[in-house]
This record gives C-alpha cells, sequence and structure tokens, in this order.
C-alpha cells in the first residue's frame, strides 16, 4: 500500500527549495501544485512525511480562514447527491468549495466514499470546486492526520469553505468533528427501524442536523423524523451555550434548503464568534491533535521493544483469561519499557 | 493529599506474608478486613500501591461471580433514594449488595457523592451491605482504577451484587460503563427544559433507563419523560445486537418498581450469556484498562524527561497559537524523547 502511494508521490528530490517553490505554487492557487501538495501529505514514505511536514508549516500562516464543516450520514442518506448540491449552491455564491473525505475503510475497500468522483459529476467539473478521495491508511488516526493537513493545504489554497465528509462508523466521526468547526448530521426520512442507524454518540455531536430527501412521497416523513430528531436533540445538554442544534429539510434532488443551511453555518459562526466560540475550539483541537500524535507515537516506542512486544503478547492474554490483573500487567510493561530506557 | 490518605492506611508494615493474611480474611467475609483492603487499595503510597497489587492479584481467583452494575444521573434525580431502596430491595432477596462511586470531583468537595453514608443511612446500617464514598484522586483514570480494585476486592468478599454510583459529569459515566455489566441510567420526571441536562453520549452508554419519583404528581409527567427517552433511545443503534434498552417506571419514596428492574438485569444477564455477551465485554474492559494503564504510564514516562517538559510547555504554546503544526511539535517531542532513551 505504501508503494501505491508513493507512487502516486512527487519524486524523492524533495529539496527544502522544492517544498518552498510548492507551497509558493499553492498560494497562488495553481491547481496541480495543489494536487502535487495533497498527494504529498497523504504519502506515508518517511522521506514525504518529512517534506509534508515542511510544506504544511511554511503554508500554516496562509491557513485558517475557511468554513470547515463536517458532514456525516450512514449510507443510503444521500451523503454525496446532498454535497454536490450543497457544494454547486456554495460555488454559484463564488465560493470556492473543496471536499475532503475521512474514510478508514477505504484502504480494504479501496475507497468506500468519494473513491469515484464521477459520484458527482458537477462538483468535480466545476472550476471552484476540489474533491479529493479519503487517504488510504491502516488506522483512522493516520487516515485523519492526512485529511487534517490536506485541510491546511486547501485553506493555504484560498479555499473558503472545506467540506469533511465521514461514513457513518462512530470513532470517524469523533476524528472529523475533532478537525470541523460545525459538524452537520445528515439524515434520511423513514419511521421506527429505518431510523434506528445513527451510531452511539454521533447525535451528541451534531451542531446541525438535515433531514435530506425531502420531496415527494418523502417529504411527510422527512417531517416526521425533523420532529423526533428535534426531541431527542432536546433530551441532550447542548455542547455549546451560545448555540441549540437545529433539524432541518433539505431537497438535494430539488437543490431545495440548501441556503437555510448555509444561514445556519452563518448563524452559527457569528453566534461563536466570541471567547470560548470557534477560535477556541481550533485551538482545543491543535491541541488535542498534537496529544494525540504524541501518544501514538509513544506507543510506537513502546511496541518497538522485542521484550516489551513479547510481554505485552503474554500479558494481555492472561489480562484477558483473568489470569492478571490490568494494573499489574501495566507495571510489568513499564517496568521493562523503563529499564530499556535506562540500559539505553 | 498522599498524607491524608496514607492516614487512612493500614501501617507500612505490609510483607507479603500480611497482604496473604489480609486476603484470606477478606475471602473468609470478615468486614473489618474488607474495610482495610479497600483503604489498601485506595492509598497512593507507593508501598500501599505494591502491596495494594498483590493484594487484588491474589484475590483475582475470587473474582468475577458478581452483577456489575453502573448507576448515573444528573443531581437531582434522586440517586442516593434510589440506591437505599434498590439496595435494600436486594439484602431481602438475600443477595449481599456493595455500593460504590467514582467522583473525580470528591478530593476538591470533600466527597459530594456518597461521603456521607447517612445520605443512604438504612442501608449503611444493613449487614448485608457495603457502602463505600468515592476515592479522592487527582485524576479520573485514578480514582477509576481504585474502584475497579475494590469491586474485585468486595467481589472476592462474597458481595452478590455491586453498584457503582458516579455523578453525571461525562466522562465519569464513561469510566463507570468501562468496568460494569449493566450501565443504569437514572433519570427524573420534568418536561422540556428540565429534562435538557444528560450530558453527551450517556444517553448512548444506558442499558437501562430508570424514571425516578413515578409517584403522586409526578407519576403523569414521570410516564411523559418515558415515552420521550423511549423515543430517543430508538433513534440510537443499540450497542448489544441481543438487547434494546428499555425505559421503566420507580418510585423509590414508595419502595416500587424495584422487582421490575432487578428482573430486567436478569433477563439482560440471559440475553447476554453467549459469545461476545458480558464475558467478552469484562474481557475487553480488562484488556482496555491495561492499555489505559500502559498509555498513563508512558506519558508519566514522557513528562519525566525536564528536557521533554520543558519542549511541551513551549511547543503546546506555539500550537495553540497556530504557529507550530501539532505534527511538527509532536515529532520534535517524541525525537527529544527518543534521545532521551538512546542515551539512557
Amino acid at each position: 500500500m505504501d508503494e501505491s502511494v508513493s507512487k502516486k508521490a512527487p519524486e524523492p528530490n524533495g529539496k527544502e527549495t522544492d517544498v518552498k517553490a510548492l507551497a509558493a505554487q499553492v498560494v497562488a492557487g495553481d491547481r496541480r501544485a495543489l494536487a502535487r501538495a495533497i498527494t504529498l501529505v497523504e504519502s506515508t514514505r518517511t522521506d514525504h512525511r518529512e517534506q509534508a511536514e515542511q510544506l504544511t508549516e511554511q503554508l500554516l500562516t496562509h491557513t485558517g480562514s475557511a468554513v470547515r464543516l463536517g458532514i456525516s450520514g450512514t449510507p443510503g442518506v444521500g451523503k454525496s447527491t446532498f454535497i454536490e448540491a450543497f457544494g454547486s449552491y456554495l460555488t454559484d455564491q463564488d465560493l470556492k468549495v473543496a471536499v475532503l473525505a475521512v474514510d478508514p475503510s477505504s484502504q480494504r475497500s479501496g475507497g468506500s466514499i468519494l473513491g469515484d468522483k464521477t459520484r458527482m459529476a458537477e462538483l468535480a467539473r466545476n472550476p471552484n470546486a476540489f474533491i479529493r478521495p479519503s487517504p488510504a491508511g491502516r488506522t483512522l488516526g493516520g487516515v485523519a492526520r492526512r485529511t487534517r493537513e490536506a485541510m491546511l493545504v486547501v485553506e493555504a489554497a484560498g479555499y473558503d469553505v472545506v467540506l469533511v465528509e465521514t461514513v457513518g462508523v462512530g470513532q470517524s466521526e469523533t476524528a472529523v468533528d475533532n478537525m470541523v468547526d460545525l459538524f452537520l448530521l445528515l439524515i434520511a426520512p423513514g419511521g421506527g427501524d429505518e431510523l434506528q442507524g445513527i451510531k452511539r454518540g454521533i447525535m451528541e455531536l451534531a451542531d446541525l442536523v438535515v433531514v435530506n430527501k425531502a420531496d415527494g412521497d418523502l417529504l411527510a416523513p422527512a417531517k416526521r423524523a425533523a420532529a423526533e430528531y428535534k426531541g431527542a436533540l432536546g433530551l441532550i445538554r447542548p455542547r455549546h451555550p451560545d448555540w441549540r442544534p437545529d433539524v432541518l429539510l433539505a431537497s438535494s434532488l430539488r437543490n431545495e434548503g440548501m441556503d437555510a443551511i448555509w444561514q445556519i453555518v452563518g448563524a452559527y459562526r457569528e453566534a461563536l464568534a466570541g471567547p470560548d466560540g470557534i477560535a477556541t475550539r481550533r485551538a482545543r483541537q491543535a491541541t488535542a491533535w498534537m496529544w494525540d500524535e504524541i501518544r501514538e507515537g509513544l506507543l510506537a516506542v513502546l511496541k518497538d521493544h522485542a521484550e516489551v512486544r513479547a510481554a505485552l503478547a503474554e500479558y494481555e492474554d492472561a489480562v484477558t483469561r483473568g489470569e492478571m490483573t490490568p494494573e499489574g500487567a501495566a507495571r510489568r510493561v513499564l517496568e521493562i519499557f523503563r529499564g530499556e530506557i535506562t540500559q539505553g
């Protein structure tokens, strides 16, 4: 998989100067440079990772001005048609729109979301839109990191709105929620069992719920679904004191409701413009990313030690069988690791 | 705080033999030994931690037979009167009941829950009940760990049901959910805004919701609340394919509904008796505890290094101000740490 990725990646002749040039081209709005830059940040090759880090650091001052929207919904709610309609609405407002995705399953499934641009044919042809499939990756953390970096790149390239799509698989929603300003939960009409598809914890993430397919025969069920979700959201303490999540109706088919959604996004950004608003949320997100990377890196260091690896395999079994306490197993593992440190 | 805890703790003359003797007394059902054992596992003193680990390892084979119930509810729902009523119902069934708690705020607040046994006067006097306030602690992880170990101790002492209470502060519910077989969410009647108190993610944890105070004037509102929560739960994918969370009514004041709750607990244990049921849940919990301890310990090792600490302080600020990428900051921190390792 590294192979396939590295093939897409630029030649490994990357000197600091090349990265500088690439960064300048990205900021200048060069679309092909943008694609190359994102391929670079998506690469898992060590030399590319280093260049990617240099690139994002050089682009950093040009980032942060875009509206970051997370869009989630279980399969069948019409996510791609919604993004096509909403994205086209935004470009009609002379806004540049980038569509990214977080889908840890994309490696196995060969890209279960956004793998096929024809899925959003109109938006894909739109010069003010940029669509990027989910990066491949073994871990959600790895996939999310590359999407975060891609988000910085498209922001530096002057995109006004970044839509980060994710497929409804629980943790990936949390990962997306940790990189956006507003989390939009897309649902489909349908009563009873059909509604029972929202993963645990997702409803609480929603800053805005949109009932899609609110047209024709589905208009009435859509209104019922909206009422049900309004009720459910009413039971949950809002995540921001200044914002009560609302439920809107939309029809991607008829391009209806897009303006109302965009107006709510604007209202949200106004409501959270003050202290402890979006700025604070972004600062918290950045710190959380740093600590995620540190934790992930620390575990990698731990597992790098053969002695620790062997102990882990043995102790984990013992703990699962109830023959060893979790605390005792952890202490022993850490003692071996500490020993490694002092031994050097 | 270590001081105050160590005062409560037994004399630090603990040899392996003493721990062995204490373990034997606990298994024999000696109530004073039980109290001493829990004081030991709650102590933060290094020598006591070691003895506590020896103790829990020696008790391990005697644990696991109890029903582990988590009970959560926001202040005002009548948690303590419910536990008093439910606990007394259980002892009337000739079951031995232990009540533990997880409350990270107990250190600051001086024990906001279960700090005062008179809160459950009847149960506290009951020879078949054992009530223990939340251990004090700086971190939720530390508090949860000691409650987990206390749970093993009371199980070894022959208690049939362990009720782990927590105050409604989000993460503490998750910590409790990670140590129990069934998570019971207690709510109070009341319409509209009064209901909007459930912390994010809590509703998804509920294996069973109980509307308390379903008596007198509150019976009708309680029934309305039950219907609302039934609807909300219906929108959430059940955590177990074999179990759909139900909503029951109860009156702690009139001791009504306790038998129905206990019957549901029995039905839950039957439904989850098979593979991927409670046994698997407990095995997953144990492995998760081990990894939590390892992660916590790794971060402690990381922060033990002065050079790393200094870098962390500087980089975290830079990341928060958007002057440094989280990935770059994390890599630099890990490089310093790795350097420490090789330097030894």
